[in-house]
């Protein structure tokens, strides 16, 4: 599937820690760290685990922009 | 001010699209483009401008994880 | 790519409106029409056109619920 | 009350799984299944549960359009 | 309708602001005020004008905290 | 860091409800009670405990619009 999410960044999945339905998801992105959480389903089926290459997926109307 | 949000993604404003209420800033992070899509007032606010240092910043819950 | 939201549903675009920045699509869903907000870049680059089909895909926690 | 939210889908709820803080909610919207990740305490003051009809609220901005 | 969103306030709207596709509805709700943007449809459907009663409606999974 | 999202709603921390993976977050503002939800990680990092002062912080494509 193409889909219209602005945002499609490659990285590695360095953890994945599992709640009681939900899970945090953290990749390494060109040596950021993007957390993703998600449900534990998702993890499950599209079998996500450490080491695997993966995507952060984030619709532009959910990013915002920070100054210091 | 310190915020919750888990991903603070420091880059450069790279172009920014003003339309009738809504902006899309685009910005380069570590050779990666992201696009956020916020209201003119925030882009006049906050003095955003093509070349400005700025981060993309976005909530866990919103970021899905993608793989080929 | 396949993505972790739990929500893909199958549709048939009726409608699309372009503004300044911000496009509204619309999807005929087993006759529910779903509206989707999204840049008028993800229209152009996905080649959304009336009567192509498509998915409506929303992460799970963004669906709330409503009783009467 | 009236919502602004464009997409309200009627359907009856299939599941419901609790987790420590937050519930997956599982509803039959026209045969297609639609997960919401609400709040155990919604669950609660709703009074929401399995067999009962309910809706789907998501705000346009939620949706994505995904094609093949 | 009741729904599932954990933040319902209650306030007045005090500005409207129309842009091509995506309005800007400002209320103050005890003296705060909250911006919401949304669909010029959901603007007309509800009858929103200036000094109109209406809530801002959120779900939790979107708050963010920041502290100084 | 000052950021783009237009609803910065100055509160006191009243509850804090810990899960496996998710907090939530109860603030009295003003009188009324906002509930976010958040990751147990930001809560330890951020140092949020009852009676502390906090900002609610929520982008405006996330604020619906709900009448009588």
């Amino acid at each position: 599937m193409k889909i219209s999410a602005r945002n499609i960044l490659k990285g590695k999945i360095v953890e994945i820690t599992k709640g009681a339905t939900t899970s945090h998801v953290r990749l390494d992105v060109n040596g950021a760290i993007v957390t993703a959480s998600i449900t534990n389903e998702s993890v499950d089926e599209l079998g996500l685990v450490k080491g695997k290459a993966a995507y952060a997926v984030v619709k532009s109307s959910d990013v915002m922009i920070g100054i210091d």
